[in-house]
Formats: C-alpha cells, sequence, structure tokens
C-alpha cells in the first residue's frame, strides 16, 4: 500500500466519498503520474503506452463491482492531460468512481483536462460518478475542462452522475453520448459557482438507436459573481424519447444562462425541455430564519437540498 | 377608391381577414410601390424620402383603431425591400395589421423583406398583427425574411400575433425587442412548412426596465421534409419575469429543433423555459376517425386546434 501524503488523503475523501482504499481495481493520478493502482479479478488497468491515461477493461462477469480512478494536482502550475478510455464488455454491472481534486497553494495556474471515452457494449450497466473539486489558499486558478464521449450499446444503461461541488475558477465540459438501440441514459448535473468563477457545460445525447431514452437533469447554483452557461442538446434521431430539466438558482450578481437544443429529426421522437432561473425561494428561506437559522446558514440549507 | 386586381384582392383576404377596405389608415404596397393609402384623424403615414418604405404616426390621443399595411408580391422573380417605422406616442392604443402574401405563378423567386421598427411610447397599447402566405402554381421560390426590432416603453403593452400560413418556401425571421420599466410583451408565433420549405424564427426580448414581463409562445406543425429552427431568448437584466413555450407537431419526414436560450443576468430575473416536440397525439385522432374522418380529415382538425 502506497503511503499518501496529507493533502491528497484529504481530497480523496472529499472527491470520492471516503471510497477510496486501494483495494480491489483502482487507480490514482498525482500530478500527472500515476503512483498506486491494482486490478480486480474483473477489471483490468492498463497504462496507455502512446500518450498519458489509462485503459480499462471491465469484463463481462463484472457484477456491482466499484473501480476508483482518482486524479489530484497539488502542484500549483501544473496542467495534466489525460486520456482514459473504459472498455464495458456486454453484459457488465459496474460503477466507475472518478473525480478530481486541484490543490493549488501557489500563484500559478493548476490545470487537469480529463478525456474520457467509454465504450459500453450490450446489455451492460454502467454508473460514473465525477466529482469536481478544487481547493487551497493560492492565487493561482483551478481549471477543469472534462471531455467525455460515451457509446451507449444496445439495451445498455448508463448514469452519469456529475458534480462541481465548489474551488473551480473555470470549467468547460463537453459530453457526447451516442445511443444504440433500446439504451437508456440518465445524467444529473451539480454546479455551484461563486467568487468570478465560469462554467460552461455542453452535453450533446445523440439518440440514434430505435426505443432509446435519455433524461437529463442540471441543478445550479450561481452566487458572487460567477457566470454560468448550459447548452444541453438531445437529438432525436429515431423513435426515442428524452426529456432535459435545467433549474437554476440565482445569487448575489451572478449571470446564468440556459441554451437547451431539442431537435426531433424522426416523425417518432419525442422531446420535452424545460428549465427555470430565479432566485431562492423567500418563503423557504423566511420558515427557517423563524426556526432560528441566520440568513446565511438558511441559505446554506435550502442550496444544499436544492442540489441533493 | 383604387380598384384592385383579382390576385391582390385575393390573397388580401387570406393575409387581413377580409379587414382591408381602404378605409381609415391604410397602405397597400404591391410589387414594391404603395399603390393606395390612407391617413385618419390620428394615424398618418408618410412615405419615405431617403427609402423604400413609410413612417406611420400614431398620436396619443388613438383609442382601438386599426391600421392595415398589407405587402402584396404578384410579380414572378422580384425582391421587394421595404422599411417602415412605426410612431407610437404615448397612450395610444392602436391595432397594426400587418401581412405579407407572395403569388408566384413564375419560375422565379420571389421574395419580401420586411424591415419593421417599433417606438412605442408610455403607457400605449399595441397589438401587431402579421401573417404570412404564399400562393401561386409557379415553381418560383415565395421568401419571405421580416426584421422586426420593437421598443416598448414604460408601462406599455405590446402584442406581437404573427402567423406563417402556408406557402413559404424559405423564411428567417429576426426579431428583437427591448423592454423598458413595467412594460409587458405577448408573443404570440404560429408556424406551418411542408414540402421542402425551411423556417428559422430567432427572437430576442432583453427585459432592460424593472418589473418588465414577456410571454413568448411558440407553436409549430412540420410536414413533408421541411425543416424548423427556433431560436427565442430572453435575457433578464433587471427585476423581471418571462415564460417561454415551444410546442411543436412533428409529421412525414420532417425536421424541428428548438434552442431556447434564458439568462438572467439580476438577482431578481424570474425565467421559465418549456419546450416539447412530438407527433400527432394518436388518442385524438383515433377518436376523430371513429366520428367519421378520413385520417387526413383528422390531423387537419388537430393541426387547426393546435395553431388557433
Amino acid at each position: 500500500m502506497v503511503e499518501l501524503d496529507h493533502v491528497v488523503e484529504e481530497v480523496l475523501k472529499v472527491i470520492n466519498d471516503n471510497g477510496f482504499s486501494q483495494k480491489g481495481a483502482f487507480n490514482l493520478r498525482q500530478n500527472g503520474t500515476s503512483i498506486c493502482h491494482g486490478d480486480s479479478e474483473h477489471i483490468k488497468i492498463k497504462k496507455k503506452t502512446d500518450k498519458p491515461g489509462i485503459d480499462i477493461y471491465i469484463d463481462g462477469d463484472t457484477k456491482g463491482e466499484k473501480v476508483y480512478i482518482p486524479v489530484v494536482v497539488s502542484v500549483s502550475g501544473m496542467t495534466d492531460l489525460v486520456y482514459n478510455d473504459f472498455y464495458i464488455a456486454d453484459g457488465a454491472d459496474v460503477t466507475i468512481v472518478a473525480g478530481c481534486g486541484i490543490h493549488n497553494s501557489g500563484c500559478n495556474e493548476s490545470r487537469h483536462d480529463g478525456i474520457h471515452t467509454f465504450h459500453v457494449g450490450k446489455n451492460a450497466n454502467v454508473c460514473y460518478q465525477e466529482k469536481h473539486y478544487g481547493e487551497g489558499n493560492g492565487t493561482g486558478g483551478r481549471v477543469l475542462n472534462p471531455v467525455t464521449n460515451i457509446y451507449v450499446g444496445e439495451n445498455s444503461v448508463f448514469t452519469l452522475d456529475t458534480a462541481q461541488i465548489k474551488g473551480v475558477d473555470s470549467t468547460v465540459r463537453e459530453t457526447l453520448v451516442e445511443m444504440d438501440k433500446n439504451s437508456r441514459l440518465y445524467v444529473t448535473e451539480r454546479l455551484m459557482t461563486e467568487g468570478d468563477q465560469t462554467a460552461e457545460s455542453n452535453i450533446e445525447v445523440r439518440l440514434n438507436g430505435e426505443d432509446s431514452s435519455a433524461q437529463i437533469i442540471s441543478r445550479s447554483v450561481g452566487k458572487g459573481n460567477s457566470v454560468q452557461t448550459f447548452h444541453p442538446k438531445a437529438v432525436g434521431n429515431n423513435k426515442c424519447q428524452a426529456h432535459i430539466q435545467c433549474d437554476s438558482i440565482i445569487m448575489d450578481h451572478a449571470e446564468i444562462g440556459s441554451i437547451p437544443e431539442i431537435r426531433a429529426r424522426d416523425l417518432n421522437a419525442a422531446i420535452i425541455h424545460e428549465a427555470a432561473i430565479g432566485r431562492i425561494n423567500d418563503e423557504q428561506l423566511l420558515k427557517l430564519r423563524t426556526l432560528g437559522l441566520t440568513e446565511e446558514e438558511a441559505e446554506n440549507v435550502i442550496i444544499e437540498n436544492f442540489l441533493n
């Protein structure tokens, strides 16, 4: 077991919910290098030879297993680019816990660009959890620009649960999902920005296969002078169903934009979108304050509830 | 009274709902020229001297009056560009009935680009109705590219009721609305395309004034191989409310895209969007067919209801 430094351990607690323990299949990347990794009977992780990153092979007998692949950047001024490819065999049932934490206590920008590609076979069930987090008292920026490409095979279910908890100064998220026959996609995106942070999220879902379905739920809170832009897009190329829902709470002097796009290219494509941007519910606030909470505490309770 | 040819009379019946009669304030433009016009006590129409088009002055004592300004293009191969400016004084209450019909029985493209600008004062109530329509058995295209700029003054109400009934081969609609304090906007857009027709509609509403509010309802039906794209945008720059709703029925091999954008730049901006694209309701269809209607008749009843 590799001994981890204190900063890494603290960051892992946040981005992996205390679940990371160097057992089973895992890979921990710190400052551009894999510092420890393990395989399990059904999940094998191989270092790429042509570029930075790993290939993760998940066989069809994987049932309910979790694989942890956290990334920590703790050096100020570093740009870490990584390519992770997931090969998920027919019938596999797996949870992938990713997540990236940047600890920046210097004055230079620290940045992680993770390019993740998922090749999901038939009849599989994949849950991908990803938490993005920044900390440290340096003035250098904490930047995360993830690219996520997902190919969902016939009859498979893909759940994408992504959260930007706090401390990320700038993010541009690009997500592309291609869906085969009878596949299902569930996306939950949660995002909080404050100060002068900016966040942009572009999600495109192509419902190519008959009877494919997608649900995208995006919830965000914008505080301070932060700016957020969401551009979820669902394209129905076949008989399919899609539902996009974006809800945002705006606070202080934040700016929030929501530009969903729904496009039907088939008579039997049924696509729905809903979006709302508004301030914190005054009645909820009042109620919590009459229970003895300060305004700030009451706001935090509402925000936490809204994002969870 | 100017005698109108048969084609013009028939087109006017469609685009002006039989309301045009060369009485009161009116201006009829045919093939690039004003062929008749009249003023009323409160509404004066002046021909522009620097470019094609008219200035329409509506005084503050106008109460419930209608002004007709239809346009007919009946020559194949013509491009008609016109600038119409409306100066609506404080307190006026007026209905402006525009509308453009293209009768093309030739093989060349006929096109009308109407650039309309509305300067609306305070405490006014303006209703602007506009119907777009194409006909004629020629192979030449019928093209309508309207640009509409609207400045809504304090406490004023602006109602924009726009419909593209049928026969328009290509349209790109650009609408920009700037809203002052306590003003209200109601937009209803209805659009039907068939064959190889294409339609694009871009509406941007800027809610600049405190307590301004906007409601945009867009309903469309896409038949044949037609392609429609909607891009309504509401920007909340102050304490305001906006609601955008887009509903589309997709038929045959049509393609419909809806890309609403809501953007809040103020803590007290509350903006909501809803959009849905789907096929004709099967149960409604079945019900009407059991009442003895053919499939086509039943579809037409549903479409007409949906668009009205």
